[in-house]
């Protein structure tokens, strides 16, 4: 990268700090020239808007997702192991690697009712990682470690409810057991796909 | 009521429906000025600060949850069929109240890495809903039809996880069959601490 890639790579891992925490709409260019120690100025040469910086760390988010999460998981065996690594990845890695833990979760709720690039953005990342998690249980199926009649869609929901529950247990109410809650309702949700 | 107490109720309407699809930060007293068609000097007449008005729209909140949820499970008989109220009012009464959903799914994620007393009145009106849930289970065992070793605990975790999970999928993912997985996700859940 030249320095100005560089440059650019550092503001918006900055940026992504600060969603994680304080969320897209409170990720002003005032607030990321404080993080960054930049000037305002400085920081506009890099992005033409707000919107174009929101999208950008998104789209930062989802590859760091996609290397801590998905890819160590398809290097997996096919079956249960890839959606334990799955499972195991986002609670170990994805939930510790930024301050406010997963940054999808951060935005989520405040995105869901704003029509726009974000949302949109947003709604495509969570669905493509849907079609991971319902794939991965279609070839825990085809190797027979699921049962044939495993409702796919069924298993996504109760998959991505179990970390984004141990998101909101574990950050907003301090809960020290929820990532054990969260295990053991992964073993019981395992239990009943085979 | 005398008129200003009406007045000030109907403000706080308009800010916890608002409060519902934008979120907490996005309060302001010029976005509550454009909802209710008030000036911004009468706003101010009603609420000393943005923090205060915060409060008083989750208190309200707290009220129609009880409302909506609580008080009526409260008066089924004992055991399971008030912990099925608990759920279905959540998912029938509450998710469908005010335009963006459940309000506190709504703020959770906002809140979560923010200190101050917003957040810590979320975390004590989760904590009450936590201690109904537990309780509820708890009476469930005590009548015999939930099993004597079901982790508290874990049927809270479980039990919350889903209805936040349905507010994910729904709004922001649109995805159709989100209730049906819901639905199906709370019967296992009953079926597991039988």
């Amino acid at each position: 990268m030249g320095k100005g890639e560089d440059t650019k790579a550092a503001i918006v891992d900055q940026a992504l700090n600060l969603v994680s925490t304080v969320g897209l709409e409170k990720l002003t260019i005032g607030a990321l020239a404080s993080a960054t120690g930049m000037s305002k100025s400085g920081l506009f040469a890099h992005f033409d808007s707000k919107e174009q910086l929101q999208l950008q760390v998104l789209d930062e988010a989802r590859k760091r997702f996609v290397d801590a999460v998905i890819a160590p998981a398809l290097k997996k065996p096919r079956g249960e192991a890839r959606i334990r690594a799955l499972f195991e990845n986002t609670m170990q890695k994805w939930e510790t690697a930024l301050p406010g833990g997963c940054v999808f979760s951060a935005v989520a709720a405040e995105l869901d009712d704003q029509p726009g690039p974000a949302r949109d953005y947003l709604v495509e990342v969570q669905k493509d990682y849907q079609d991971v998690v319902k794939r991965a249980a279609q070839v825990a199926i085809d190797v027979g470690e699921f049962r044939k009649n495993l409702d796919l869609g069924q298993f996504a929901f109760e998959f991505g409810s179990i970390t984004a529950a141990y998101h909101h247990f574990g950050r907003l109410l301090h809960d020290s057991r929820a990532e054990q809650h969260a295990y053991s309702a992964f073993e019981a949700l395992l239990s009943r796909s085979h």
